[in-house]
């Protein structure tokens, strides 16, 4: 596990600050130091700053700066930056470094982060790296790339300690002295049959705490955690929250042990998933503070510009009514209330029922119960708010008409909407398609559509 | 680390799926052996399962499911259980097993997860396992109690592995091996000076792979990731993810190690914020979809009040210019689509700003050019939208004041929901509101309130 000289919080002083600014403080340095060509200086931000931190460095300049930076300090280049990097800047970074530094680089990252490297290169500069690439390196690069993107193959480590089940406590540690391959940190050791099928694991901590002659059989516990090469990352991250793990094996379809998952892959996996979600829900992207404002406009238009067509749709149903809401204005007054309403009992039910998919508390068993849940809550919150409306518009309005119409949509409108909430993600889900990401746009499209229309045609059949 | 002998995925088959289906399957099976009170039964289904899992059947059990349950298995309760559940079922749970077995439960579990479980429960319930607690977890409880709710302190267990710096390898290893009350895993082993203080930490898979005569401080690292015990938790899981730590020391006001906080407990944190962030937004719960009909109407309700509230607000807007409207009812059927563009925009700034709020990329320093950029980037797409939404109404209606109206308020409405998508997260972070739960509320009112004002008024102002 990384440890660096890195100053965050001397313990004994009285305030320990987390690692908040580190990175605005220095990249106003190193960018002088690139536009001056300064080596020495732009060294001096980077020496004693901890990999992740060079890292964000490099995803905080701009292109020309990134490639400026990475051949000046080319030839010591930190390994560890490398995995940490976003998309762009590990591209600009690679591409500058050449195919030869890259390979020479990437043999000394972990399997699992050498793969995480290469899966964001475009397929060019990947062939280019594994042209050159040490034997070893090459097929390791091949076998992790043949995994599906975000399975479990693409996040274990290749390399991992496993023993027979006959060994005792003393060769086990005799033997994580000689080795010199090991890798750089690990929590569990594995025990496996002759066909290198997984039988058991045993906690570091464990083996430390035991009897040197005690075997190794006896301390350790049957596996029952292994996840399949091909199992999707979120799957593995769900089990390892769930279960609070640390690290699980990973094996092929024969069920021999192939790799390990530790639990800082997760929680990588863990924040991709959740900044995924958050962001692609507004249609933004993840480093979007740091971008100007031109690439800024090029992530956020699109999705506004499908916002657009969306509300189009909802203006021409209105449109569809310009004679009823010409004859009674009041109408364009209280159609946004009943939108309102079913935009945001809307995002409650696809809320609720995204998250009951991603936390496995929906399957496909329960989809029904589920839909028929959203739909009766819709209707009696719908129940609640149509007295609350009614009533009040009819004491400002005084027309009885009008306050039943009002009423009378909103349970409609609700009702549809509930069972919208729970249909869209559900049928995303069976399609494959990540729900968190595009279930907003439907249901904006539903509950605008759906609201107008019930509530201005309710007004046309029985006011006019 | 937990591990059971739950059968998930058997690592010889074909297919290793991940435990999703397992508590609903099981769930039938136990509600019918709590209504017959056959406690055999209700013992073969909870069986083989992991702690994890039987928590999750506790959740989803009703308050008297709960309580029978608990009764019946009381005698031989699985402590792993009592972290795990949620706040109400935690409660139901305690108070069912009474002051002194509850008490004898937190007895066996680590600090922090006994500190957790008191965490959830009244005061009342809590004093009442105080009276009777032995006087070590009394001290344990009543200290972990004492630190501010959702700081480090909170989460760090007090048992942790520290040696002096002149020790060697082999008798680090011999102190493990004959101590018997250390923690049930741990990855690191803390160096002290003798004064308590930390000065430097090995992880325990480069102990055990360095030869017997090197000594620890010849492989320690210098420590810097040490957290004062106030330090709040969203900030120590910031810390682990961005630098991949496993286990971070804590250190209290005077510099002394304190406790230790594990990868797992931080799991857990990620998991809470991000499901807090997710739900609240919509104004819903976490266990929503396990509520029945009555308990959602009550989670539901409240929230879309607010919403309706906000509703009426913009509703009064239009009201407003009603005589407006009354003349150009055009204006009903466009001013939608002004609206939901201030709301799109308006959370795309929202989510920006709260995001790079929690990844600590926003600063005081950077305050000032996040809202300015945000309103020219609001500013630009107006101006991109006005002109698409300018040119498509007056090939619609012919209507060169209308069109420029139009295309005027897009413009001005998407720079004011740009200043106030940053200043709402910013105002509220500042005022140590949670910008993710409120924000939402706000910056509805924003856009619908001045997406009508500004378009209507333009409107009055100009065609009237």
């Amino acid at each position: 596990m990384p440890i660096s000289q890195h100053d965050i919080a001397s313990p004994n002083v009285e305030t320990a600050p987390v690692p908040v600014d580190i990175c605005a403080d220095r990249l106003k340095d190193l960018k002088t130091a690139i536009d001056t060509q300064d080596v020495d200086t732009a060294r001096e931000v980077l020496r004693e700053l901890h990999y992740a931190d060079k890292a964000e460095l490099l995803n905080l300049l701009d292109e020309e700066g990134r490639q400026e930076l990475t051949a000046m300090i080319a030839d010591s280049f930190d390994k560890d930056i490398l995995p940490e990097l976003s998309t762009e800047a590990a591209l600009d970074v690679v591409e500058t470094l050449g195919p030869d530094k890259s390979a020479e680089v990437l043999t000394q990252l972990e399997t699992d982060d050498a793969i995480h490297v290469m899966g964001e290169l475009s397929p060019e500069t990947q062939q280019d790296i594994l042209n050159v690439a040490p034997a070893v390196l090459r097929e390791e690069l091949e076998e992790g790339l043949s995994y599906p993107e975000q399975s479990a193959g693409r996040l274990m480590n290749k390399r991992l300690i496993c023993v027979p089940e006959f060994w005792s406590v003393g060769q086990t540690l005799g033997y994580l002295r000689e080795r010199t391959d090991l890798p750089e940190n690990f929590y569990v050791i594995y025990i496996t049959d002759p066909k290198f099928h997984p039988v058991g694991r045993v906690t570091l901590a464990k083996v430390t705490q035991s009897q040197l002659d005690v075997s190794i059989a006896s301390i350790m516990e049957e596996d029952s955690y292994a996840v399949q090469t091909t199992t999707d990352e979120t799957d593995v991250a769900f089990q390892f929250w769930k279960y609070g793990l640390v690290e699980t094996p990973v094996v092929n379809a024969q069920g021999r042990l192939v790799g390990t998952i530790t639990v800082d892959d997760v929680v990588d996996v863990i924040h991709r998933e959740d900044e995924k979600d958050l962001l692609q829900a507004g249609g933004v992207m993840s480093q979007d503070i740091q971008l100007g404002v031109p690439e800024t406009l090029k992530q956020r238009f699109p999705w506004l510009f499908i916002n657009l067509l969306t509300a189009v749709l909802a203006s021409f149903v209105i449109g569809l009514f310009e004679h009823t809401i010409d004859q009674l204005v009041v109408l364009a007054v209280l159609m946004p209330i009943i939108v309102s309403m079913g935009s945001n009992a809307g995002t409650q039910s696809v809320t609720v029922t995204i998250r009951a998919l991603a936390t496995r508390q929906l399957k496909p068993s329960s989809y029904l119960a589920a839909i028929r849940k959203e739909v009766v809550v819709g209707l009696f919150n719908g129940l609640g708010f149509a007295v609350i409306m009614g009533v009040c518009a009819y004491v400002i309005y005084h027309d009885a008409r009008l306050s039943i119409v009002f009423a009378l949509a909103t349970i409609i409108t609700l009702g549809i909407v509930g069972l919208f909430g729970a249909l869209i993600p559900l049928i995303l889900h069976r399609l494959k398609v990540d729900p968190a990401v595009s279930s907003t746009v439907f249901m904006t499209t539903v509950s605008d559509v759906f609201g107008f229309l019930i509530f201005l045609g309710l007004a046309t059949l029985v006011m006019m």
